[in-house]
């Protein structure tokens, strides 16, 4: 067990030392760097092809996407008009700092102003990777319950924004969303709670006024880093 | 690498050794066991709840709740009228051997007909870990969208049934039925797929009858592997 425990350790030194890296690079290509995580199917991807459709003539955006298998969403992605990078983890519950810096290959980092990071759809492992980033994102959605923040804490609790999709289905589910809110709130009490629908666009603009808000936020902190 | 490697090799087999071990425990008890796995959300605790309200009375049911945090589940469990352990994984994204064993303490295995066991919410990690269940079910539901057999393959190779949930939210959703049943066939061509809604009750019946068969199917292999 000791040596297990030692093993694991340098494992994850090995991780931070490469996201360390990773959030060097992206300050100094003055990228904004989002990492979205959700349980699957809670429309990560489906987020991603809105923000391309509306953001995409003001912001030049980015994706890599992890999933187990298949390319789907990054041709979904592609589709919508924005450069993405998919990733297959094969097994791997979640997307590594050694993935992500390999991905950068296939970029011109200095040439793009946001840079989002579509996690494996899992709920557990990617809140305990950190991959760069300079915020995280988790995804809820009406139909998974308004109970998954005190049921996966971990994701909640490291996340600086809580999407909550599919809001065009509240009537046709038990989801409180007063509840939703309340839960989120007991475990993070400032945490923006950004209620929308994908499929309709209700709510989805305050998604974007968002991302421009904590990209300008992250590049003022960086030009005073850097003074 | 190499030890690392090793090491992997070593917590395996003592999983698997455990593993063995409960499967062993559960023959003998003749008690039926299956492991109910999903993303977050699907429905695994509202299933269980119709199943307990229907066939509690013609079967001694119990059910081992595995969840990051809170007793939630299993409440709802008890209060359907089951007897039901919680399980709290802290962080951990899958239920073990050796926590089913630890949990088994609490049940008169002998005194039960069929053991449920909902694993963590988590659509990846739960399916590399044999508990010494029967049977493997993942629960998938119509707003996680119609691809994530092919998305997260693994769960959906390993299952011996799958049921998908809330088809009563179908026409609020771009789910395909029919490429549902295309991508889950193409990984697994004869297994089930019982197509219901917890909400409403529609199809709940073909799942009380697949529990029923395989419980008798099972009890009657494991009666002639003991002549």
């Amino acid at each position: 067990m000791a040596k297990r425990i030692r093993l694991e350790k340098r494992v994850v030194a090995e991780s931070d030392r490469l996201a360390k890296e990773l959030s060097d690079r992206f300050n100094r290509a003055g990228v904004f760097v989002a990492n979205l995580m959700s349980s699957p199917g809670a429309g990560k991807t489906t987020l991603l092809e809105e923000t391309a459709r509306r953001l995409g003539a003001e912001l030049r955006l980015a994706v890599i996407e992890g999933d187990l298998a298949t390319d789907r969403d990054a041709r979904r992605i592609q589709a919508a008009g924005i450069p993405c990078r998919q990733i297959n983890t094969g097994g791997g519950c979640h997307l590594s700092a050694r993935q992500i810096l390999d991905a950068l290959a296939d970029f011109d980092l200095g040439g793009l102003d946001v840079l989002f990071i579509e996690n494996v759809g899992n709920l557990v492992c990617p809140a305990e990777f950190d991959l760069g980033e300079h915020r995280r994102v988790v995804v809820s959605s009406t139909p998974e319950g308004d109970d998954k923040p005190v049921k996966y804490p971990i994701a909640f609790h490291h996340a600086d924004c809580v999407v909550l999709n599919k809001i065009d289905l509240l009537a046709a589910t038990n989801f409180s969303l007063e509840a939703f809110r309340r839960y989120v709130k007991g475990l993070k009490p400032r945490i923006p709670i950004l209620e929308l629908s994908c499929r309709t666009g209700e709510g989805v603009e305050q998604w974007l006024v968002w991302v421009r808000a904590e990209r300008r936020a992250v590049a003022a902190k960086v030009a005073r880093a850097a003074r």
